[in-house]
């Protein structure tokens, strides 16, 4: 039966990997329908995403494509099918009432697994869409013991991703290195500026001109993870640092969003501490 | 000797063309620096630009690609070198402006052959730069009469593009037809908004809130040539019509320049009445 | 007891119209939280408005304000509280969602009385929110027709502006004439461009670089009404129509929650086929 | 005879200042061509810019503004007329050169005074323009020696701003003291992301997906000045820091003409480490 993948291939550059790589849906007589690479010149990096129609072997496939690129290449057969994704989010409902829209519409192209919260304040909203609300609260104890209840509750699912929908707390190194890559998160700034707590009144107090939001992977360093996208929206003196909050709630929602769908999609390669997008 | 080209091309599209057109870069030992495909799958058309590096004889390689590729292929193998424009205007200095310090610095990547203005206006600042300028009036003449003039004079120069840096008047179904897809124009609105005169006064008068710039090439409609570039510029109700005239420039100039460096790199196909855009 | 009130004036352009309304406010001890004039120089034409707390009669106020402005002078004291609104929808839930979740967020500024559909599509996505909607399909009838049941239904209501949230309906001269400057509408373009049916397929077909959105008053004149909001998002040659018109409602939804913003809190004047934004 | 003139008012905020102020202006019999106040509440300062026209005294109306407003109150009135301007560069031209063609326009609204080079790269450009060069070499010699033969310079002219238009020599807190809200520079990024050297090469290594511009006052922190004006630009993996360099020289050039045109038409108060601009 005919059918679609998405072919991603990540892996040292080499003369005449286009061809080859070609050369094996050529030979299988596949449909490239959409078809792009990009070389990292300065790590020697080659990245091809490909989208194959036709009549193939999944395994076969992969397995002949490792036979023609270099040792470590990663390569990975997707046939599309909706992710699973898990919601950490704490009170302000702008990022997750985005995807919940979304996600009502059939337009998210993810299964929303659940939403846990730190706070119960967003639970009504979460509820009034028919997707299950945990509440696990961090009051009394520490860090350490939160992420354990959050983990413990997290493990029980399958997922793909655990997206951070305005989550109000720094995770331990712990709980990120617990799922590599899989991640996202949203930060109201226009990263680097005003990395860490508060960056609206961080930005109202430099005075400066222009605002932004950044959605990027989350890694170790907080606030410094491969970034995936940005926006950014003009203010001006009128503005408090409340209203800047006020004004940054849509790039963030809509930058998150856009983050979400190019992920679901498998266009995003990352690439050391950045990314490729495809 | 090691050599470096630009191969684009553009034909009906075919199963495997990727594969084969890879092939021949592969047979020759080429490297790719650069590569990059789209398919439009409205009109089953293939577009491709590769920047290629190595041994190869330039006319074998073309030759070589039109017996891989379908009969009427459109292809170039270009070795890059500076190209050669010609510039017309009226009485506005800012794109003419912005093209010169571009060029003065070595920036342009193009020959300035020389410069046609239908006012004299412009004379003294193309004489710092020590560029020939050349005042054609238009009064007491019909169109056609001046363009003869123009042509006549744009005939004495090889070029390989005429680039309308705010040049005020109408041209000829003629003078187009003369110059298919190498005549560059800017037009001071977003188009297809605000088609034909003063797009500034339309765009105050209708009460926009946005304005913006347009390059595009020319062809016999009046302003609906094939887009290259757009940018758009904020306004708001404390503008004048002249006030949105000023503001405008700076978008108008940026996006000439940003057409014209697209289109002397070789990275515009036209696709129909649409622009491909690598 | 000290309260707060939006002045808004709107009134032919005399000299001494700043200092006599701002004795008039001096006279009463009232601080001025927020000031903005403009004088549109062309129509002679002057608009304020003018934030104001202390002690004071709104009526008094009013009386005094007239007395001191020219004879037509528009007038308004607006003591803020939450206005109320109707929304009326088609099939697609970008629009409708986006305001939804700011409601039940209490960031609206608003009450919504109801949600009036053509089609029954959204009706499962408003009852999760608690709010009526009203299913009133346009088959088997005229125009006219339809209208009427609206319009019956509408006025049940007491309300100050009706939002279409993506109404793919054209309605007639005389509901537009029914609720003059009270009918908030999102097209999606970049208007004036793509007046009209699918704008998306019209920016596809011309090769745009750039697509956008447009919120306005309705008039009359379809598509033709005062602008209120407007935003682009660029766009490329591998977007097909769908693509486009997925990539633009994000552009739709954030415009129409600004425009519906700024008429909420007072900060939109009609100039004849303009605004005026404070 | 009727001259024209903008009043700028710069003091602590106190009830009835708009009042009073404009009584001043309505005793006199003058047109209030333009206004825009602003109240800073956090620091309760209050900002005004009016264009009055008609018959005045200058220093009378001076002296009844002071009368009327807070004691430290900064009150200016300027009656229109080109300001004088030194410029500063290294070797890149895109930020001159957009000066120069602006200038020889008569679009500037001022008057250059010469240009000081601490290399003479640029000398032949602004030859050709007619104004002054001034090659100031800083080899063999401290920051502090090189600048005295810089200071000796510029206090032969008189001139109302020094513009750093890419010059890319750090200054001292002397230099900047000596010249205090009189230098304005671009910066190479969009602050505060980006301190310090090469912000390209930053914010390639970084990842970003827009990159910026800043015009700011320099002050004696680096880079820590008060922001003018601050644009940005998309770019993605494809982009080498240098392909983000030459991208962002559209931008340094239009946000420091577009900062300067602000400072030369006094739309711009100083307010702490803020601006406030009109």
């Amino acid at each position: 039966m005919e059918k679609r993948a998405r072919v991603l291939i990540d892996c040292e550059d080499a003369k005449g990997l286009v061809y080859e790589i070609s050369k094996v849906f050529y030979d299988r007589g596949l449909n490239i329908d959409n078809n792009r690479e990009f070389v990292d010149k300065e790590y020697g990096r080659f990245f091809m995403r490909t989208v194959v129609s036709g009549l193939f072997d999944t395994q076969e496939l992969l397995d002949t494509l490792k036979s023609v690129t270099p040792a470590a290449a990663h390569i990975r057969v997707i046939e599309p099918e909706d992710k699973k994704i898990i919601l950490m989010v704490t009170k302000e409902s702008h990022a997750l009432g985005d995807i919940l829209i979304r996600h009502a519409d059939g337009e998210l192209g993810a299964e929303i697994e659940c939403v846990i919260g730190n706070h119960d304040t967003l639970e009504e909203l979460v509820r009034r869409f028919d997707i299950p609300f945990f509440y696990i609260p961090a009051d009394d104890m520490s860090r350490e013991e939160h992420e354990e209840h959050v983990m413990k509750l997290i493990n029980e699912f399958e997922f793909d991703y655990i997206v951070l929908a305005k989550y109000m707390r720094i995770l331990t190194s712990t709980f990120v290195k617990s799922y590599t890559q899989k991640i996202i998160n949203i930060h109201h700034s226009f990263l680097p500026a005003f990395i860490g707590a508060n960056p609206y009144k961080q930005a109202y107090e430099r005075g400066v001109k222009i605002i932004g939001a950044t959605a990027h992977y989350v890694t170790d360093d907080l606030d410094e993870g491969p970034i995936i996208a940005q926006d950014v929206i003009p203010v001006n003196h009128r503005l408090t640092w409340r209203d800047m909050q006020r004004a940054g709630r849509d790039g963030e929602k809509i930058v998150l969003s856009r983050a979400l769908s190019l992920v679901l999609n498998d266009r995003v390669f990352v690439n050391g501490n950045k990314t490729v997008i495809f």
